[in-house]
Parts: structure tokens; C-alpha cells; sequence
């Protein structure tokens, strides 16, 4: 502790938010290098090549409506508008930070993604006959996962951080997810489709390190600006929206074909359902006069779908879905009122956007439910080959039982944990370095450091103006309407 | 009359909208009976389960792409965004009850859809086997069918009642739709693909019903609120434009598979690119300067999704479904022009959103396009196996004849506007009891009573501050802007 | 020029944007001529008519699954947000045409999909056996297709005509876009997929050159309200955001079935992603303290997915994708900070969204990119029958080579551009007529002159509404926030 804060007092400087030439020349040599890297490694698989015709012959395939992009494109496409839309949205709730939120969040994940198609490739698609990573629809769902594990990261660093830090951190985010995503997944065999364990609690734990590391003493300097105003609340809700209604293709986008994919969407559903309620009704509880919170809604309505990622593609059975989502949507609302205060005022974490409460508790949780659904699987509920393709009971894992696949499932879930920690505060200390372009304490949350802004001052009639003038600008500056 | 007067009386009371005990109870209980119901009742169907592949096997089926999930799943993500962002947005044009219209929206289709699975499961999907009811993606667009009704229920009595009271009002809604449902489709055997009779008609007047009930005579002293403002307009068009888009996958998401799903999906198509055009003329037609109104664009455009919902997969003929949205675009706004004020001032029904115009009318004339086109249809227009397939002349009903199924749609009809009013009637009753929490007269239409506001004051500078306290409050507060 | 210039003199006239037996009379009159030439030519095809059934056995297609409903409808869908929502709200960036923005782009898009469906279905899908055009929705996708050629000229005029002129000018925009494609994909066998050439650079300069014949030589009387606000530009993103996520279904909508669809969707969604980040690198490094411009952000990054429309169902490579989305990044955002002030000044042309930027330029790279693509195929890299199959060697040009079909793509550019700016000019001579109803030049860009404005004055304190009275209607009325 005494060596991190010494370290800190040592990148401590005056800020200057002028990103001219870092910006670009990350953005130009970092895209040039994936061009280059794509030129030498990435080429379409046997499904997207024009040679699909003749496999296609080959392996007996009566129609070109068994080409994978018929199964999993249209849950592709939900990802997708999860990925840009929905963690986009979700954070422009901050009155006067809803180009960074969205704007950055665009830009990270368009980075993201391209570096994970390369990250992952070489662990998963890589084939051997050619050197060459084949990619298909399955890889661009994998990269926009990929992605959502650096999206979380952001949610807890927004409006605190430039976006050449984001850059980096989203740099390393992919590189350390694609690893810790090959161990669990390939080596401990635990099963994740959702990512309850690979993506939120990964990316949960690495944003929530990297935040702690660059700890704010006097962010309260910005307090005027870290709330919401009524339309950027609105606007928040188009992300939770999206989120919520699409978590269902996001945990099937990449489960087995047919029921896998059915059953997956089914839990999602319930679970999320039941989220809803449970956060009304403690956010309503432990308000005065039982008004709703908006922070609860836009983001512990989530939860359910985070905490049954992994399990959802078992059989959790309808009612267990339920429960799930009960319990999370308590957990996660307690949080916002409990543990974000707490964890700011005595650990030194800023959690901008909670995503402790929203992703990594949950996800922890639903480490958990997929260990003990996977230990409690039995042949007579699942069936002799529904056991096996469920669990994936094939090549080296043959032998294989449900007991122990729970304990590798928890196994899996203390990587994603120390992962996302250790690579938390490795990120973290790269990022405290004085060279990134972020802002003083006293101007965070506010999109004047890295935007044009609209010039809304020429519609204002002389009297204001000249208000505007005399008063102090820090109490001033808002573009939510002030007359209320 | 003199009657329901008097109930009204006994029923006025001082009001309370301190829901801080009343809805987390209503939310935890139902909730947890919920999971008991599921616990008990649903199991996955055996295309979600794990024995699919034995299934598969048994069947003869070659390919998991013929799994229900893919036939469906794309057109239940499309409905699922027209519940919550469509319904949900589309209710946001108010310049100060945008966050209870979203909010609420999403609560009461969380909890409606849950309890719908199992009204409508015990109904349509009970495995007498095992008394179980087997759930897969047609039960989830089915539930969200349902909740279709009570949202369009919640359309009339917008701004004007409590959680609580919507969460009743979900209640026996779904419960009084899965009977009518049920009696209409089964037991009458009348076709409703896109539910203009089942959910349009039905939700429609049961709102209205509702809405009778708890007329609120002093309404006008929240006329403050009861408007839109600019960029609340803004938001309520998101809700327009996803409903509008995605009401062919609406009335197509359980029509037969194959010609079914694709004929439906065109003639919605076409039935709603019409409206568009005569809602644009006759708004424009009947206003000073011939400048458009807001609230026919945002409503009326979507009248033809809705007339078009029961004969959408008949053959109705492209031109056919030009012209039903041809007429329902007039209709619509007209009676947006003439009705809505009419009904309020001499029938006492207080419509916010304009339900009577946009769902009630136009499912109405759905089903008698419906009955017609039933009647009209053809061994030579639809080949006779289409004739069997399309109006499902099968088991008990093979001896059905058009003409007759024509007379049995009309039947359905009634049956419809019947429920809806009939239970409107009795859950206005229950809703009158001075025990929910909703709002008084002059406090309607506001975020206030049930929301945590973003405190928007704290960026005004002092000279408005000063203002601010100073006037009336009830003249100055929203979140609008206010300096045009 | 000084025939136009003495036919411009001619035209100037009192402005008088009543509309109100114009609008009306148009959309009435040509939606009953639509239903009348549906009810004479366009009936249901072969997998959307109830003889499906019978069509099946005869062909001998498996499964219900193989109906091209299921293959194009998800596409379909996303092709329709990006119509509706996609180009309606990347509009609405203007401070005060919102409205006008999602409204307009919402009538002319409901008629000119109608329109399109007759125009296209004359060229491409008459049943000689009876003289009808026979519909699927293949047809759909294509008639949203026509429409955004039209959508995109609207960008260029945004603000300065009147309803009726964007009829007229949708009316001529989809006959000649169907006589364009015509040309070009039958006649001269350019394969033209995602429509760099036949909608983007059509569209664009068909806007363009409308928006030459409109020249405006006193819109800086408007220039209050010619800029954006906070909210407004939020706004903007949502459309962004659908545009830039569905634009691999836009480029893979209509490719071939299996490896087409697959590919198409590949290099799209990789084009977009280098985009972004070559963009952002540019509009940093060219403005002041290196701060990011949303304009750049609303658009350039879009410009990825208009260049690879043409050449995305080739083997363009995952790095050829890229390469197209970085080389377009960069012209796109240059030509904002350079060439629209440039044309604006020198050219007479007033392009209010920058559509050369977005769509123009690169629509052309794209026709550039598609000629040089399908010139250097090879049988080694595509296979024989994928060569066939992907350049649609059949037929009347089974003799065609790779190098001769480059020539017919660029032959194919070529007249997608003078169609473009010659019926533009066309066009815009009729569109100088004095009876439209168009704005002056001191009230372009302003709702208030087609819409009913929501009075947000009833909420202004009564000093501000003093000041309101007071001050010059010119410098206030803007419906954002104005105390900042």
C-alpha cells in the first residue's frame, strides 16, 4: 500500500487534456498494425469462403440454411446493439458526459473487437494446416464478448479517465480476456456462455482494480457534475432497455445449436423477469416515502441476465431461473445503497457507474449457480447424450463427471477473479503514468475536455448572457434544463 | 350510474402516494409466488430441453435449424423490443412522467409476463401426462402478446394512478385474457394471428373501462403537466418508429411457419406504410396553417399494424392491406381531432394516450376485416390444402366452411370488446378502493409522486434560484426547457 | 448557369409554407393511385402465397426452414431500423428541425417504399404468365433500398424544403433509382450487393444536385439555428449507432444464400470498425486542443460501410475490408473540415448533412473498390463454381471473365452518377416551381413551420416570460437548455 501511494504521489502533475497528437497516432499506428496483422493471419472459414459450395457437397449438407450464420446471426446482430447501443446508453445517464459515454465507448469497442478477432483467434480459430486464423459469424459474437469485458471496465473509470487510456486499457483488457478466457474455458474445461465468470466478473474486477489504482482524492471537486439530469436519465434507459431485452441472445449466441441455444434464452428471460421485481421493491423500501431510484432501475434490472450466464445454458429449470434473478436483483440494489458509498469512502474504489453491483457481484453469483447446477446434473434429468453435448463430455474430458465439473467451474471462477484483479492493478499503474491526457480533479464528468461542445450560449437572450457571465462557471455549466 | 356515483364518492379520500410499504410487498409476494407456480407447474418443452437430440432422432427431423427457435426467436426479439422500448417510449411524450411511463412500463411487463406464462400455459400448453406445462419460444412471445393488452390498458390511465395499482391492474388483466383467449381461439375457433380482437380490442376497452371508473373530475388542475415538450416528443418517437417496424414481425411472430409467417409479415408491411401517409394528410388537413400534430404522427401511423393484425395471414392481397390502412389512418386521427376531447367532456372517460384511437377502433375494425375476409376466402384463392393450413379446419372443426368461420370471427369479436369492458368495469372497482397510493387531482402526470428526481436545481444560477423560489411552484416546475 | 440563374431569379417569390391543401391532397391522392396499381399488379409470389404448401412438395424442398422468409427476414428487419430510425434520427441533430427530421423521413419513406415495390417490380419480379408482380420479402428488402437512395438525398436538403417537395422529390428519386439499377444490374451485369453504387452514390449525388438547383444565397439568416445541442446531438447517435451496427445486414440483406450472406456480413462489420478509429484519429488531430467533433462521429464512421457495399460478397479479405474503412475514415472526416465548407462557398451547394461526405465519396470508392475487386478475382482464390456463383456467371454471360466484369463495375459507376446529378437537375428545376411551399431563407431549420410546437412557454417563470416578450424572437427560441 505504501509503495502504491508513493507511487501515485509521483505521477501526481498538472493535467492537461490535450490528446492532439497521443489520440491520433494510437489510433493510426494501432489500426495500421491490425491491418497488417489481419493481412497475415485472418482469412473466412469453410462457411464464409466461396468454397462453401463445394464443402457443403462434401459433407452432405442438404441446405445452405445449415450454414452457421442461420443460427447465430440474428443473435449476432442482438450482441451487437448490446455491445453499441445498449453500454453506450447505459452510461450516458451523467448530465454533462453523454458524448463520452457513448462516443468513447464507440471507439473502444471498435478497437476492441478488431484486436479480438486476433487475440482469440490464435487460442481458438487458429488452423494449423495454414497458420491461419479462419473466421465466421461465431468469432465476431466471441469478439463483441471479448469487448464487453473492457466495456465493463469503462462503466467504473467513466468520465475520470481520457480516451488514450481507454485505448490502453482496452488493449490489455482484450489480451488478458482472450488468455484467462483459453484457461478457463480450454484447460479447466468449466463451461461459460453467457460469461458470467469470463466477462463480468473479469471485466468487473479489472475496472474496479484500475479505478482503485487511480484513486481520486478530491474528486468531489467535480461533484457538481456527477449526477444525471431528467432527459440524460431517459436517455440512460434506451441502454438498460436494450440490455435487458437482449440479454436472452447474449447468453445463447454461442450455445449448442437447437435446445442449447432454446434453453438459454428461456433462463435469460426468467431470470430477468424476476430481477425487475426484487429491485422495485428494495429500491422503493429503502427510499424515503418509497420513491424509486433511477440509478436501481437502470442497472440492477441487469443483474439476473449477468448472474445466469453460465448456468443458463443448463438445466436451471424455469423456476430456478427465477430464483436467481430474485436474489440478484436484492443483492444488486443493496449495493447501490450499501457497498458503492462504502467502498468509495474506506477501499478508495470510484465506481463511477457501480459496476461492482451490476457485474461483479452477480457474476460471482453466477459462477457459483453454474458450479452447483453442473455438480447437480444427473443423467435422468439431462438425458445419457444431453449430458454429454451439454457439459461437453467429449475428446479428453470423456471420463469426465458432474461432480467435477462443478469443481472446475469454480475453478474457473477464481481465475476470472485473480485475472481480473491482477491485471487491474498491472493496467492500473501503466495508466497512472503522466502521460495519458486525463483531467484534473476538478473536471471530471465533464465532456469540455475532450469535445466540441455546441455553442448553446447564441440562443441565449441578452439578460442571461450576461448572468452567465457574472456567475461562476462551475456552478453553472449543465445542458440539463435549470429552471425547474 | 347513480350507483357507480356514489362508490366514487366513498372512495375520495385525502390521497397518499407514499408506496413505500404497499408496492415492495406487492413485488416480494408475487414474486415468490411466482417461483412456487414455475417450481411446480413449468418445465422446459422438448425442443428446450436436453432430450431434443433424442427427440430430433425419434422424429425423423434432419436438422436442429428445424428446431420452434429458429423459426421463431428473430420475430419474439422484435416483439420483445415493441413491449418495452415501443410500448415503453411511445408513453415518454409527457414532459414530466417519462421516467413512470418507462419505468412502469417495464415493471408491470416483468411481473405480466411471468404470470402469463402460466394463465395461458395452464390453458394451451398443459402436458396431461404429468400436469406440467411445457414452455419454448412460441409461450415467451405469447406472454408478451399478453402483456400487450395491459400496456395498452396502462395507455389510458397514464400518469393518473399508482404502481400499486398497475400491478393489479396486470394482474387481472392477463388473468381475464388468457380466459377470453382462450374462449375465442378454442372455443370458438376464430383465427387471431396478430390479436386485433384478442389483445387490441380486449386491452383497449378494458383501459377505457378502467379509466370510467376512476374518472378524476378535477383533472385539469394538473393541466400544467399534461403536455409534451420538445424533446420529450423526441423520445416518444423512438417508441412510435420501434412499433411501427417491427409490428410485421408482431403479427407474423406466430402465424404457420413457412408461407404463414412470410404473408403476414408483408401485408403488416403495407398496411402500415399506407397509414402513414393518410394520418400525414388528415393531420395536416385539420389544423390552422395545415402544420402537423405530434400525437397523430406518434399514434396514428400505427393504427393499420393494428387493423391488419387478425387477416394479416389470410390472403388479404397487398392491396387489400393497402386499403385497411388507408381507412384506419383516418379514422384514427380523426378521432384523435374529435373523439378523445368528446369522450372526455361527455362520456367522463379521461384517455391520456389516446387508446380508444390508436387500439380499441382499429382492433375492432381488424376484426371485422377479419370476419370478412374469413367469409370471402376461396378453394381457387387459397388452393385447398392453403384453406385447411390457414384456417386450421382440422380435428373437431374440419367440417368448418368459410362462411361460417367468417361468423365465428365475429363471434370472437364480441366476446372480446365484452371482456374488456366487463373486466375494465370490475378492476376499476377494486382500483377505486382508497388503499393504492395514486395521486391526487393536481398532482397527476408528475414524476414526483414515485420518483427520485435528479435535483436539477444545483446548476441554476442564483438570479434563477432566486426566481425559482419565489413563484408558484406549480407554474414553473419541468424539465423542459423554458426559455423559448 | 445563367439559365439556371435567370430560372432561379424566376422562382424567388414570397415564401408561404401553408401546407395545407397541398400535403393532403398529395398524400391522398397518390396513396389511392398506390392501391389501385396494387390491386391491377401486385400479388403474393410463390413462398408468401398459401400454395406454398403445394409448391414445396413439387419442389421438393424439405422443410418449411428453407423458405426465403427465414433466410432474408432477420436482415429484413435490421434493414427497416436502419431506414425508419437509423437515417430519421441521425438527422435530428439540428437544435430545433428534430421533428421535421424523424417526421419527414418517416412520410417519404412510407411512400416511396410503396412506389418501389411497383417501380422495382416492373423491372424485376413481373410474372410474364399473368402480368403481375409477384412479392417476397426479397421485395421488401429492395424497396427499403430504393427508399434510402432517396433518404440520403433528403440529408442534403434537410431543413429547407417542404413535405411536398420531398414527395416530389421521393416520386422521381425511386422512378429513377429502379431505372439506374435496372441498367446497371441487368443490362451492363454489375453486381452491385450492398449498393455503393446504386443507392450511396445515386442517392448522393441526386441530393447534391437538387440541393445545387435550391441554392440558398441568404441561409446564413438562419444560421441561429443551423447548429446542434447537447441533447440533439445524443439524439443524432441513436441513429449513428443503428445505422453502423445493422450496416452488415444492409450489405448482406440480398447477397447469395450460405457463404454470400456470411462474407458479406464479415467484411462489413470489419470495414466499420477500422472506420471509427481513423475518424476519430482525424477529427482530433485537425481541431483545436485536439477535442473530437460529433458531426465526424455521426457520420464518418459510417462511411466504412457505404465503400465496402459493392465489393462485400467478394473475396475483398478481412484486411481489404479494413483497408477500405481506413482510407474512407480519413476522407470522410476531411472532406467535413474541408470540402463542405469549400463547396458551400465556391460550388453553390448547401449540404446539410455532409452527405458527399458520407455517402458520395464514398459511395464511389466503393464502385472503385468493387471494379478493382472483381477484376483481379481468380478461380485459385474463389474455386470455379464459387467464381460463378459469386459474380453470377450465368446465363447471357456465362463467357464473362473477372477482368471484362471490372470493366462492366466501373462501367456500372458511371451511370449511377449521371443518373445521379442529371435527375437531379431535372428534378430540381420542378422543385423551383413557387408552389411547394418552402420556407424563406430566415426560417429554414425550423419545426415551427410544419409542425404544432408543444407551448413550452406555460412553464416559464413570469420574469423569463417577460424576457421572453421583450427580447428578439431571432436570438431565443430554441427548445435546448440555455443557461449554460
Amino acid at each position: 500500500m505504501g509503495c502504491v501511494q508513493s507511487f501515485r504521489e509521483i505521477c501526481d502533475r498538472q493535467k492537461n487534456t490535450n490528446v492532439r497528437l497521443s489520440l491520433p497516432a494510437v489510433c493510426f499506428v494501432w489500426q495500421t498494425a491490425m491491418i497488417i496483422l489481419f493481412g497475415v493471419f485472418i482469412r473466412y472459414n469453410e462457411e464464409s469462403d466461396t468454397h462453401w459450395v463445394e464443402h457443403r457437397k462434401a459433407n452432405n449438407i442438404s441446405s445452405d440454411i445449415e450454414n452457421d450464420f442461420y443460427f447465430r446471426y440474428p443473435s449476432f446482430q442482438d450482441v451487437h446493439v448490446m455491445i453499441f447501443v445498449g453500454f453506450g446508453f447505459l452510461m450516458t445517464f451523467l448530465k454533462r458526459y453523454s458524448f463520452g459515454a457513448v462516443g468513447f465507448n464507440f471507439l473502444i469497442a471498435a478497437f476492441g473487437l478488431q484486436w479480438a478477432l486476433l487475440m482469440q483467434g490464435w487460442f481458438h480459430s487458429l488452423d494449423y494446416t495454414d497458420g491461419k486464423i479462419k473466421i465466421g459469424v461465431e468469432n465476431l459474437i466471441n469478439a463483441d464478448f471479448c469487448v464487453a469485458g473492457c466495456l465493463i471496465a469503462y462503466g467504473a473509470v467513466l468520465g475520470k479517465v481520457s480516451p488514450v487510456q481507454l485505448m490502453v486499457m482496452t488493449l490489455f483488457g482484450v489480451t488478458l480476456f482472450a488468455v484467462e478466457e483459453y484457461i478457463i474455458l480450454n484447460l479447466i474445461h468449466a463451461r461459460d456462455a453467457g460469461g458470467s465468470m469470463v466477462i463480468h466478473t473479469f471485466g468487473g474486477y479489472y475496472g474496479l482494480s484500475i479505478s482503485w489504482m487511480l484513486y481520486r482524492p478530491n474528486l468531489d471537486q467535480s461533484s457538481r457534475l456527477q449526477g444525471s439530469c431528467y432527459h440524460s436519465d431517459v436517455f440512460a434507459m434506451i441502454g438498460t432497455l436494450f440490455l435487458w431485452m437482449f440479454w436472452p441472445s447474449f447468453n445463447s449466441a454461442i450455445t449448442d445449436h437447437g435446445d442449447g441455444q432454446h434453453r438459454a434464452a428461456i433462463n435469460t428471460y426468467l431470470a430477468l423477469a424476476s430481477t425487475v421485481l426484487t429491485t422495485v421493491a428494495i429500491s422503493s423500501l429503502f427510499q424515503k416515502h418509497g420513491k424509486l431510484d433511477m440509478v436501481h432501475i437502470q442497472n440492477s434490472t441487469l443483474a439476473g441476465g449477468v448472474a445466469v450466464g453460465t448456468a443458463a445454458e443448463f438445466m436451471l429449470m424455469p423456476y430456478g431461473s427465477l430464483i436467481v434473478g430474485f436474489c440478484c436483483g436484492i443483492i444488486s440494489t443493496l449495493g447501490y445503497i450499501y457497498l458503492t458509498p462504502f467502498m468509495e469512502k474506506h477501499l478508495k474504489i470510484q465506481d463511477t457507474c457501480g459496476i461492482h453491483n451490476l457485474h461483479a457481484m452477480p457474476g460471482v453469483i453466477g459462477g457459483i449457480v453454474g458450479a452447483i447446477t453442473a455438480a447437480a446434473a444427473t443423467e435422468s434429468v439431462y438425458g445419457r447424450e444431453g449430458l454429454v453435448n451439454t457439459f461437453d463430455f467429449e475428446g479428453a474430458f470423456k471420463d469426465m463427471v458432474p461432480t467435477r465439473q462443478g469443481g472446475h467451474q469454480a475453478a474457473g471462477l477464481c481465475v476470472a477473479i485473480c485475472f481480473g484483479i491482477g491485471g487491474g492493478i498491472l493496467v492500473g499503474c501503466i495508466l497512472r503514468l503522466p502521460i495519458w491526457g486525463d483531467a484534473a480533479d476538478d473536471n471530471c464528468f465533464d465532456d469540455e475536455s475532450y469535445w466540441e461542445l455546441p455553442e448553446d450560449e447564441e440562443s441565449v437572450p441578452p439578460i442571461l448572457q450576461y448572468n452567465n457571465h457574472m456567475r461562476n462557471k462551475d456552478q453553472s455549466s449543465t445542458h440539463c434544463s435549470s429552471t425547474k
